[in-house]
């Protein structure tokens, strides 16, 4: 286990990293809001193997939230996050108060049109502008070489990577697969929200997503048909009370697929990605599998 | 007169850069879009007298024109440009192809809210939107030290200033003095769609804010009436068509200044900018100035 540093202000996380990449070290960036779980993990440790020296920031970003949602009851457990964080061998903890993120006169906003208003974005609006400048921030003042995200996120993992095109930002995006707890499950912090019969009844997601993408792989049916299946599936759930979406899209464009016809006519067919979001009584779901 | 070398591409101009500042080169940046003047050449200047090493961009950039505005009529000459920065000393000249800058798929904004939208923000929407995104890629493709700014355009390096602290972008701002034609006129690119008449009439302009700087040192009046003035003064000469405004600013927040007693009730009160836009047949002109 290697000593962790902890750094609150921004300055001194900035010049430590600028020093270290100026000696030649590789640096790793993975940003977090905290509560960490195995899928942070596996980012971590995946930075720890390919980079000199890994940062994680803990911040949970007020401007990522919307009013009706859970910012102020967010889990936070700092002294389990170090623990955790210490075990995997990173070098640094970022962990800047919100005021020196935000300060009053705060006016800054980057957006990724369109992309940031379907999916996700048409139930959290701003949701995806949040992320994006608070990632852009965090990118300044880390630097890092490499910055790891998990594809459970798939729609901000996409926004992100759009994001770092169009700004030119010389930082390259690793994509890490979700990991899931044994019955299927995507682990998320959201997760201890549950109530029992609903973690009990929450794999039927992935389950559901799974289903949908064995029923494309067989090829004789249709979008339409697959999608109506699917939402049966969930509505008839009785822990599930609403179902945002449940789209089927090109994995490399995120527009939405309506006819499975071009994507069995030829080679070289774009991946599918179906991504849903699905609300229980006590939190909101997402989840997504790439075919 | 030294060597200058012309880099067309995004990721040669970027490894270029990194590798001088590895080297512990102090590198300035000066973005134009070209058809230099004094203005220009006075940033230039500076930067190559403080930095080991400066780089001029020249790019048109579309997404800050608006759909009736000058973009294709904007001047050009690209043969002028490059022995004007010749002669200053700056060592690279950076002439991206506007689809290298943005592809057919391009989505981001940045966006430095309210700031955008009073002064010139009004008359030009979506203006200050393109300024940021450009200057903010250009920005993350040559990585400078320090870039050098103008004064003429107080909103624009105003709201720059502003998005390089909001996102934390490790590079300094130094804002120029307005270089003036011998009879107070702004230089500007635009100078050149003046006709023989408007050119004449076109110093009125710094005149009447130099008058209204001058009545408010002399304290006994009051912004309405000074603004009042201005305007009459303005609006009776045969070449100007209309003004866009007339503005008393706090030059350090640019909230509007209705009053001017906080302004003299106390030491360190903040500056006042009178800034200005009006538009000739030919061209729209702005300038300020600050108290």
């Amino acid at each position: 286990m290697s000593e962790v540093k902890i750094i609150k202000d921004i300055k001194t996380i900035h010049n430590e990293i600028a020093l270290l990449k100026k000696s030649g070290a590789i640096t790793g960036f993975v940003p977090t809001m905290g509560f960490l779980h195995k899928g942070h993990t596996s980012l971590i440790e995946k930075s720890v193997k390919e980079c000199d020296a890994t940062v994680v920031s803990i911040f949970i970003n007020p401007i990522q939230f919307g009013q009706a949602e859970d910012f102020n009851n967010y889990p936070r457990d700092t002294k389990r996050d170090y623990n955790i964080i210490r075990q995997t061998g990173a070098q640094y903890i970022f962990m800047p108060g919100e005021s020196s993120m935000y300060g009053d006169n705060f006016k800054t906003t980057v957006s990724v049109k369109k992309l940031g208003k379907i999916m996700c974005g048409r139930y959290r609006p701003g949701h995806f502008d949040g992320v994006c400048t608070v990632v852009l921030k965090l990118f300044n003042i880390i630097g890092p070489d490499i910055a790891y995200f998990g594809q459970k996120d798939f729609q901000q993992l996409f926004i992100i990577k759009k994001m770092v095109e169009d700004l030119n930002i010389n930082i390259n995006i690793k994509e890490c697969p979700t990991v899931r707890e044994e019955d299927g499950l995507a682990i998320s912090s959201r997760n201890i929200y549950l109530s029992d019969i609903e973690r009990e009844n929450a794999p039927l997601l992935f389950k559901t997503l799974k289903a949908a993408a064995a029923m494309i792989k067989r090829k004789n049916t249709s979008i339409k048909k697959i999608k109506k299946t699917s939402l049966e599936l969930l509505s008839g759930n009785c822990c599930i009370k609403s179902i945002d979406y449940f789209d089927f899209r090109n994995r490399s464009t995120l527009e939405e697929i309506k006819s499975l016809k071009n994507y069995f006519s030829r080679e070289g067919r774009p991946g599918i990605l179906i991504a849903a979001a699905i609300r229980m009584k006590s939190t909101r779901l997402i989840d997504n599998v790439v075919i």
